[in-house]
C-alpha cells in the first residue's frame, strides 16, 4: 500500500483553496505586461503599505539571518497598548489564517463539530475538515449570518462557531447588539470566532468594541488581520485576542516562527500610522460609491457591502469573467462559495475602478 | 466548563517549543546595548544573506500589499531546475518547521505512531503530539540515530519515521549508503522524512545524492531548508521533495499563503548565489576548527558535528550558561533534550566564535 492512501479520509477529501490569479500568472497565460493588468480579486489596499511600515520592512532585512522572535515581544506591546489587553491574551500568526487554523487545532478533533454560514470564508471548512471534525453549514439570510439558525445549529459536539464580521466574500454585516446577544446565548463551552478581517473598513455608525466583550464571554476570539486596511498581505501576519487560557492553548500548536522578522517589523510600524488608516478607509469608500454607481447604471444586482470589496450578479460569470481577463482585469469567480452566478470585485484605486468598469460594460455587451 | 478545559488532552499536555535567546530579550533583561551580544545560539549564518536574495527581497517589498503567489511558482521552477525534480513533487513550507508539521498534519491522527530518535529536533514530538499521535522515542546510538533501533521499533500503527541528517542538537551524522540500506527495509506504507536542515554543510566526502532515491522510494520525503546556510532564517521558508501522491497531501493541508513574497523573492535569488553558499561552508569549516581546538585545550568533550554548531559538555550547564550570558554571548542550554550537562554553540564568525571562547574560558575558571 502506498503512504498516499494510509492517510485519513478527511485528509484525501479535502479541496484546496482556490486563490484568486496572481497578476504574474495572468500575464504568462495571456502574454500581456503585468503592468497592463489590473487585479481587484484579492481584497487589497490599492494603496500598498504605510510609509512607517516600509522602513520597519526594510529595518528587518539587515538581520533576517537571524530567526524571528518567536513570542512577538515588540508587535504585542503594541497590540496591548492599542487594544488594552494584555500580551498574554493575544496569539500573532501567519495571517489570520494561521489564526482560524490555530483554532482548529486547539479546539477541534475527530467527533467535533463547528458551525459557520452559507457563504462565509472558505477557510472555515478547510480548517475544520483538516483536523477530521464535521463542519456544520446552516443556511444564510440574505447572504450574510442567520445567526438565530447557527444557534440552534450548535450540538453537544460543537466546541466551535466562525462568524465573519464583515462577511468575505459577500461583504454582510452584522450590528454589535446583535453580536452581543448572541455571545450570551452560546453556550460557554463553545469558542466563538469573530473573524474581523475588515473591521477597519467600517463606518463610524456600524463600529462596535468587541475587545470589551472578551471580559465578559472568556469564549470569544477576535480575529484580525494586517492583510487588508494595512496593505500588508503579501508579508502575512495577522493575530488573535481571546481568554489567555486560549491564546495559551493556540500558542501551544503555533510553530515556533510562524511570523517572519520583516512581517513582525512592519506591522508593529503599521499599528503607528493613524494616517494611513484613514486615508485607506477614504479611498474604499469614494470607491464603492464610485463602483456601485455604475453596477447600478449598468442595472446589475449586488450585495450591500461593509468591507472592501463588492459582490455582483451577472448570471454566466464564466463568461463574463472570461472577458474581463482578456481586457487584463482579474476579478474574483465565487462559484466554489455555491454563487456560480455572482463575481467579486475589490475596491481599487479610481482609475483602476474605472478600467474594471470600462472592461465590465464591454464584458456585458 | 470552559472553552480551554474541552481542548483535547493531547492538546493540553503540549509544552511549546523553547526557543534561541532572541538578543533584543538579553539585552532588555541586562540593560546591555544589543551591539555587544553575540548570539551563537540558533544555528544562524553568520554571513547574513546573500547580496542577491537581498536585492529580491526590496524588490517584493514593492508590492507588498499583494498577496504571495500561493503556488510559488518562480521558487518551484528554480528548485526543480537545481533538482532535477517535477514541480508537483515540491512543498513550500513557512520553514522547514512548516513542512515537517504538513506532515504531522496529513499523515498522521489519533490512533497513529511516529518514530524518531532520542536526541532529534524537539520538533518532532512537537508536531506530532499536536494532532494527537503517539510519538516512539528511540533510544541514541553515540548521540545519533540507532537506525537498526527506529526500524525495529516501527509498529503496524506506525505512519511516519523522522531522521535528521545531520542531526540537530547533536550534529551526528549517517552516511549515505547506511540511509539507502534503511529505505529499502523500512515498509512501503511508512513515509520517512529525511531532514537535511543542515546538508549544505556537508563536506564533498559526506555528500550523498537523496532526491536520486525518489524514483525508488516513493515513501521518501526530504525536507530541506533556507534557514540555515542560506541565511534566510527570519524570513521562513523551507520545502519538502516527494513523490506526487505525498506532495498533493500535504499542499492540500498548506494554508494557501504559507510562504511570504519576501521569502519567495530571496530564496528564488538565493538559489542561484553559488558563491555565497559556498563561502558560508569555508567561513563554517575554519570556525568549527577555532571552536574545536578550543574546546580540546579546554580539556572538554564535544560531540564530532557535521552542521554549523557543536555540543559540548560542561557538567554543571546552568551555572556556565548564565556565566556567558552575563558576558553577553548567547548559546543554547539543551537541558530540554535531556543533555543538561551540555551546551550548543553555532559556528559564528571569527570574531565572535573568539569572544564566545574567552567567554568560555571565564566561565570555566
Amino acid at each position: 500500500m502506498s503512504v498516499a492512501s494510509q492517510a485519513p479520509d478527511y485528509i484525501r477529501a479535502i479541496s484546496p483553496y482556490q486563490p484568486g490569479k496572481p497578476i504574474t500568472e495572468l500575464a504568462r497565460e495571456m502574454a500581456i505586461p503585468e503592468a497592463s493588468i489590473v487585479k481587484l480579486a484579492s481584497n487589497e489596499n490599492p494603496l500598498g503599505m504605510s510609509p512607517l511600515a516600509r522602513d520597519a520592512a526594510l529595518g528587518a532585512l539587515g538581520s533576517i539571518e537571524r530567526y524571528p522572535d518567536g513570542n512577538g515581544f515588540a508587535l504585542k506591546q503594541a497590540l496591548s497598548a492599542r487594544l488594552g489587553v494584555k500580551a498574554d491574551q493575544l496569539v500573532l500568526g501567519n495571517g489570520s489564517n494561521d489564526v482560524l487554523e490555530l483554532v482548529a487545532r486547539a479546539f477541534l478533533a475527530p467527533g467535533h463539530s463547528a458551525v459557520f454560514s452559507r457563504y462565509a470564508f472558505a477557510v472555515y471548512p478547510l480548517a475544520v475538515n483538516a483536523v477530521g471534525a464535521r463542519g456544520i453549514e446552516v443556511p444564510a439570510r440574505r447572504y450574510g449570518h442567520d445567526l438565530d439558525a447557527m444557534l440552534a445549529a450548535i450540538r453537544t459536539d460543537t466546541r466551535v462557531v466562525f462568524i465573519a464580521n464583515p462577511n468575505n466574500p459577500t461583504g454582510t454585516f452584522i450590528g454589535g447588539d446583535e453580536l452581543e446577544a448572541f455571545l450570551t446565548r452560546v453556550p460557554a463551552d463553545v469558542l466563538v470566532v469573530l473573524d474581523e478581517a475588515y473591521t477597519e473598513y467600517l463606518n463610524p455608525a456600524q463600529r462596535y468594541d468587541s475587545i470589551a466583550w472578551l471580559a465578559r464571554f472568556p469564549n470569544l476570539l477576535v480575529s484580525r488581520t494586517f492583510s487588508k486596511a494595512y496593505g500588508l498581505a503579501g508579508l502575512r501576519v495577522g493575530y488573535g485576542i481571546a481568554h489567555p487560557e486560549v491564546a495559551d492553548l493556540m500558542n501551544r500548536v503555533r510553530q515556533p516562527f510562524n511570523v517572519s522578522s520583516v512581517a513582525l517589523a512592519a506591522a508593529t510600524a503599521a499599528l503607528g500610522d493613524e494616517e494611513f488608516l484613514a486615508q485607506s478607509a477614504r479611498i474604499n469608500e469614494r470607491g464603492m460609491a464610485q463602483i456601485t454607481e455604475a453596477l447600478a447604471e449598468l442595472g446589475l444586482e449586488w450585495i450591500p457591502s461593509a468591507g472592501n470589496f463588492v459582490t455582483f450578479k451577472v448570471g454566466d460569470s464564466a463568461t463574463i469573467n472570461a472577458a474581463l481577463l482578456r481586457q487584463g482585469v482579474i476579478v474574483r469567480p465565487i462559484g466554489g462559495y455555491g454563487m456560480p452566478e455572482w463575481l467579486r470585485v475589490s475596491i481599487g484605486l479610481p482609475e483602476e475602478n474605472n478600467r474594471f468598469i470600462a472592461a465590465l460594460r464591454q464584458a456585458l455587451a
